[in-house]
């Protein structure tokens, strides 16, 4: 038997044919459309996906244990429906009941910082902890939970928007995408650090940061923690301030759910213990009750490119 | 059958007979010691409060479903004992093992803020809600979680900190008293309002605030509240401000939980009506996705003075 795992993007739908422990035997995707309608559903291009999963892996339906799809935005997990989603404009969408129509299997939705905890939980780094958070470090800051085993959703399955913390309260606060000011979006995203770093590179014009950014043709996530790896002082300092800004809401979970692990994903995860030994520390010293409290690890989330389709097809688990 | 709840506070170890529906027939108290050693646990005081409880309300411990204890600090609920309290001075005590020399029911002991919590949504004004944030705004901020219609603790009843959440990094954000700058605690508290209220009234020594702390001996955490009721600006700015401090950590909350309702309990709680509308406003308008997601209603608890009785009592339900 296999699952089916789905990952939708805002560039591509991905899909994939995955054994039941994690092997991806087959995938593809297609580009998602500028503007989904009522007359051509995303529900659409998911099955086109879908069907050439089956022939690409060379199953039928009947190979197929559940399809599973992981969607950003705010999921109705039990209806299957997309209540909304900013990135792909999308509103009140039945996913779920609309695929039913093609696919006689068991069809999960949910949102893919959830689906991706959920993966990194079955499949990867989060194996055999019962209580995960996975924090995501990308264009935001997303966050999954893991509780006793199983994943939380909030009520409604409307909770779980970690990043939307507010760690700044004043005025002078960045904006966040949500309305508010000073989120640990804000802060601690992948496009919070570039914007640090052109903020410092303004700074100081010797700064190493200008050589990095030119070799890679941009200021990205990577380039103030080459040119700090490099001994570049403004560029370390870049650093150290924003790991203290991941490590400020980090803390906070920590505080709230003591956790065994947290799991870090998305682009800046792959400074590894670059990034994760100065939070652990910060996490040790810092949190509540640091001295009587059980240890929580903080490790790198270890599925990378495949955690959107393994996290989906472990919904259909 | 009665339940008895045994509520450890700061001056005093408070206990109740309790009716399975939360009435409670008698009740009665004592001081607690300066300083507890391994001679002189602070089980022996919470017997003495048992026996008088039993004799007050006159049954036997046969009539007894069970014992519950809240008490402050980090309480290992599924041991049953006290990994650490700061405020009676506490480390290591197995409360549990050491009453069931004496009692031979089912004991149980939690955090007073998870018993409050949990009273609350038993017998109180979270009755009927299957997610609940119970929140006291006191001398901390103490916060306690109903999930799915269970008391949530954390891993190894380490979590539910909700109170030390970072919700200002500046390095001008004030002491907590977890050791980190700016929680949540630090500004939301009573005692953060009667820091806040007395820095006002330096910088207005017109202020009707000064009426109101001579008529009650001193600033208290109404000072602000009776000021600004009779018209007062400076005043009406404090208590702006604080119910926008009390609102950011509830906003972080509903952003991860999205309960049914958040209930505010301790002294400030008093104002009603006049601190829970613009915290509702504040919710409404600037949590993440408002307008797609499920209200979440904030109310005030209702078990007043009874809370820690009941909600300890609750405990043995």
């Amino acid at each position: 038997m296999y699952l089916i795992g789905i990952d939708v993007g805002g560039m591509s739908i991905k899909g994939g044919a995955v054994t039941l422990d994690g092997q991806i035997v087959f995938k593809t995707s297609i580009p998602t459309t500028e503007k989904y309608t009522a007359e051509y559903s995303i529900s659409e291009d998911i099955r086109k996906v879908i069907d050439a999963v089956l022939e690409g892996a060379n199953i039928t339906i009947k190979d197929v244990k559940g399809i599973g799809i992981g969607q950003p935005g705010s999921i109705d997990s039990k209806k299957g429906t997309i209540r909304y989603s900013n990135n792909i404009v999308l509103e009140n969408v039945p996913v779920v009941a609309e695929l039913k129509r093609y696919f006689d299997v068991p069809i999960f939705i949910n949102n893919d910082a959830n689906c991706a905890a959920l993966g990194e939980h079955v499949f990867g780094a989060g194996k055999g902890y019962n209580d995960v958070i996975f924090v995501t470090l990308g264009t935001g800051v997303g966050t999954g939970f893991i509780l006793d085993g199983k994943l939380f959703e909030g009520r409604d399955c409307a909770g779980t928007e970690g990043g939307h913390m507010q760690i700044d309260m004043s005025e002078s606060a960045p904006a966040c995408s949500c309305g508010r000011k000073g989120c640990w979006e804000a802060f601690a995203s992948a496009t919070a650090l570039i914007r640090q770093t052109k903020v410092a590179m303004e700074s100081d014009k010797s700064s190493l940061m200008y050589k990095f950014a030119e070799e890679e043709g941009k200021v990205s996530g990577k380039t103030a923690f080459l040119a700090a790896k490099a001994g570049d002082k403004t560029a370390q300092k870049v650093v150290d301030t924003y790991i203290s800004y991941v490590a400020s809401g980090l803390i906070n979970l920590v505080n709230i759910f003591c956790p065994d692990a947290i799991l870090i994903g998305g682009g800046i995860s792959y400074e590894k213990e670059y990034l994760t030994n100065p939070i652990q520390k910060a996490i040790n010293e810092n949190r509540f009750g640091a001295k009587f409290n059980p240890k929580v690890e903080i490790k790198t989330a270890s599925l990378k490119n495949d955690a959107g389709i393994l996290g989906a097809a472990a919904l259909a688990l």
